[in-house]
C-alpha cells in the first residue's frame, strides 16, 4: 500500500538534516542555555544564537550578533502561543485603543482569542469578511477602522485554501489609522517570501512543524521598539520577554529548518504549482460536479482545497486512508471537529458543499508519483461515496 | 579534563530510552495528533494517550483510558507555562476570590506571574514567609486566609535548596477556607513520591526536562472537576483546555522518562542522599567557614547548597568550569543574572553570603567519581578565590 501524505498544511516530515542538528542537544549537549558560567551553556546559547539568526533570515528581520540579544525574533512553544501573546496583551496596554480588526478567514487561535478578548476584558472586535476567493479587501480594512483601534490581524495565507492577503497594504492602512499590525504567517513561512521590513508589520507569527522543523517551537518577530508584555511571566529568558527554559533542540531544529527553507522557495515554488495543478486538473477530468475552493493564483503553491458535491468530506477521508492517502477536510487543527469549516463558510460556499470539502497539502516530500497515485484511486472512490448517498443525484 | 555536569536542577540529560521511544516520532510517525481520520494521525493519538497515562502515573492522577479525553492530565510547553496559566486565570474567575496566596522562595515563574496579576489586573497578593530552612509555616498560611482567597500556590520543593514544603498540610487549609491549591513541583517530580490524590491539591505543574525527558514540553494536572479558563485559546486540543498542535515526541519522551523515573524513586533516593552527604562531609572537613543551605533532612535527597563565606559565587562557577565541572550559583533559570538569590535572601541570609552560594544538583546520572573529583578539586579553588579576595579575613 502507497504512503501518500497530502496533509502537509496541518504538520510537514523534519527535514533530515533539521534533525541531525537537533540530535546532539538531545544527547551529549543537553546543557541549559540560561547558564552563562560553564561549558554546555555555553554550547547551548551558541546554538540558539545560531538558530535565531537562521530564523530570522527566514522572514528578512534584524539578525540578532550576540547571545544576549533577542533583537527582533523570541522563540515560543508554537504560533497559538505566539498570536495568544499578542492578541492577549497588545488589547490591554491603552484602554482607550481596544478595538481589534480581524478577518472572518483567521486560524482559530486568532479567532478565538479575539473572542475571549471581548468576553473577558471587554475589547471591541470588527470581523472583516472575505470575498468569494477568501480574500480580504483593504477597502474594507479602511472602512472599519476606529480611533480605538489598538491592532489589526490578519493572516499571511490561508490554511484551508492558501489565499494570500494584501499583508502590506493591509499594515499601512493599519499604521495609517494608528493601530499595530500582527500577522499570522505559519502557513506561509517557507512556501512564499516574506519580508517583515518591506511589509512593515509590527507582529509576524512563526510555527517550526509547518516548514519541516519538529513540532514544540515557534517563534514571534517583534519589531524592534514596539512594546510588548510578557505572556509567560518568570525567568529573564528572552531578553526578559519570554519566560521558560527554551527549547534548545527544538530551536535548533527550527533554525536549520529556516535556513534550508529560505534556499529552496524559488525552485520550489513552480515545481508545488505544477504538482497542484496536475491533480486539480486530473481531479475535475475524471470526477464530475467538482468545484475549486480559495484563489486559483493567488495562493500558496502547495494547497488544493476541493469540494466534492454529493460527497462527505470525512468519508472521502476515511476511504482514502484504506489506500495510504492521508488528506484533510476543513482544518486539521480542530480535534477531528466535524463541524463546518469556518473559513469555507466565510467564502459564501453552503454548508452541505463545506461538508464534500477536501484540503490536499503538498510539501517538498510530495513526488509526481504521490499525485498519479491520488489520481488513480480518488475518483472511484468518490463515486462509490456517492452511489451510496440517499441525497446524490447527479 | 574531566566532564562532571553537577547542574542537574537547571536541566538533565534526556534517558536514552526516553530518546529512543521520541525518534520514530521525530522521523517516520511525524502525523499531527489532531487528525483523527487516518493512520499517521491515529499514531500520534495513541502514543499521546500512552504518555498521559505515564505522567499520570508519575503523581498518581487518575488515567485516561482513551484518547479523546485528557482526564486530569494537560500537556504544556512547559512549567512555566503550567504555573503562569493557574496563576493568570484562576483569579479572574471571580472578583471576590482575588486574593493570592504565595510563598517568598517559589521559582520566578510563580513569583513573577503574582506581581504580575496586582499590576495589571488588581489581585491582591500575600507572600508568606520562610524560616531558616526555607520551609513555610502552615499556621503562617491559615493566619494569612482571607475570605476572598481564591488560590494558595505553594511549591513542592524548592529548586535552589531543595526543602521540601508540608503540601499536603497546606492544601487542607486553603481548602478549609475556600481557596484552591496549586504547588509547583517542577523539582520534586523522579525525586520523591508524589501523590495528587492523597495531598489533595487542585493543580500541579510538571517540567520534563528536569527529569531526563526533553525540553520543550510540560504538564499541568488539574483535579477533575475544577473549573479552568484556557490560557491557550485556539484549536480544540487537550479536550478545549489548551490550543496549540501536540508536541507529540516531547511529550513521547516525558511519557517515558515518567515511567522510568517513577520506578526509580526509591532506589535512587538513598544513593543520591548518600552521594549529597558524602560531597557535604568532604566539603565542610576539607574548606573552612562553609554552611549548608537548606534543610538538612526535610529536603530533595540531590540538591546540596552550599555557602562559601569570602568567595564569589561566580568565580567559583567560572574556576569550576576550567575543571570542567558544571555547578550553579542562585537559580540558574535566572539567565546568568548576579542578582542575589531570592531564596537565600527569604531564608535571612546575608547578602555577602548570598553572593558566596552554590548549588549542587546531582541526578541519577552522577557517580561517586564525579562527587570525588569535586572534592578533589574544589577547596583549592575556593582557597585561591579567598585568597585573592581583599574583603577575605579567614
Amino acid at each position: 500500500m502507497p504512503n501518500i501524505y497530502l496533509d502537509n498544511a496541518a504538520t510537514t516530515r523534519i527535514d533530515e538534516r533539521a534533525l541531525e542538528a537537533m540530535l546532539p542537544f538531545l544527547r551529549e549537549n543537553f546543557g541549559n542555555a540560561s547558564a552563562k558560567y560553564y561549558e554546555m551553556g555555553k554550547i547551548a546559547r551558541r546554538a540558539v544564537l545560531k538558530a535565531r539568526q537562521q530564523v530570522s533570515a527566514l522572514i528578512n528581520a534584524v539578525k540578532p550578533e550576540d547571545e544576549d540579544r533577542v533583537n527582533e525574533l523570541v522563540f515560543t512553544a508554537c504560533a497559538t502561543e505566539s498570536n495568544n501573546w499578542v492578541i492577549k496583551t497588545v488589547p490591554l496596554i491603552d484602554p482607550e485603543k481596544n478595538h481589534i480588526i480581524t478577518s472572518s478567514i483567521e486560524h482559530h487561535s486568532v479567532l478565538e482569542t479575539c473572542e475571549f478578548m471581548v468576553k473577558n476584558h471587554g475589547a471591541q472586535l470588527t470581523v472583516l469578511y472575505v470575498d468569494q476567493y477568501g480574500q480580504v479587501s483593504p477597502d474594507d480594512l479602511r472602512d472599519a477602522m476606529r480611533p480605538n483601534t489598538g491592532l489589526v490581524s490578519i493572516m499571511t495565507a490561508n490554511n484551508e485554501v492558501g489565499t494570500i492577503q494584501p499583508v502590506k497594504e493591509l499594515a499601512r492602512i493599519a499604521h495609517d489609522g494608528g493601530a499595530l499590525f500582527h500577522t499570522d504567517a505559519v502557513q506561509a513561512a517557507g512556501k512564499i517570501k516574506i519580508d517583515v521590513q518591506d511589509w512593515d508589520v509590527d507582529f509576524l507569527s512563526l510555527s517550526g512543524h509547518k516548514f519541516h522543523a519538529p513540532k514544540g517551537v515557534g517563534a514571534l518577530y517583534i519589531r524592534k521598539g514596539t512594546r510588548l508584555r510578557p505572556f509567560m511571566s518568570g525567568g529573564g529568558q528572552e531578553g526578559g520577554r519570554r519566560a521558560g527554559t527554551l527549547n534548545v533542540a527544538g530551536i535548533v531544529g527550527m533554525g536549520e529548518a529556516a535556513e534550508i527553507a529560505v534556499g529552496k522557495i524559488e525552485e520550489l515554488d513552480p515545481r508545488l504549482r505544477a504538482m497542484t495543478e496536475k491533480l486539480w486538473k486530473g481531479i475535475s477530468a475524471s470526477v464530475p460536479k467538482v468545484h475549486r475552493n480559495g484563489h486559483p493564483d493567488n495562493r500558496l503553491p502547495n494547497i488544493l482545497n476541493v469540494r466534492f458535491e454529493g460527497a462527505e468530506g470525512e468519508a472521502i477521508l476515511l476511504r482514502l486512508d484504506m489506500f495510504g492517502i492521508q488528506v484533510a477536510s476543513g482544518s486539521a487543527c480542530s480535534t477531528g471537529d466535524i463541524t463546518p469549516s469556518h473559513v469555507l463558510m466565510a467564502m459564501g460556499i453552503p454548508q452541505e458543499d463545506v461538508h464534500g470539502s477536501i484540503r490536499f497539502s503538498l510539501s517538498r516530500d510530495t513526488t509526481d508519483e504521490d499525485i498519479e497515485k491520488t489520481l488513480e484511486i480518488l475518483p472511484a472512490q468518490v463515486q462509490l461515496i456517492r452511489d451510496m448517498s440517499v441525497t446524490w443525484n447527479g
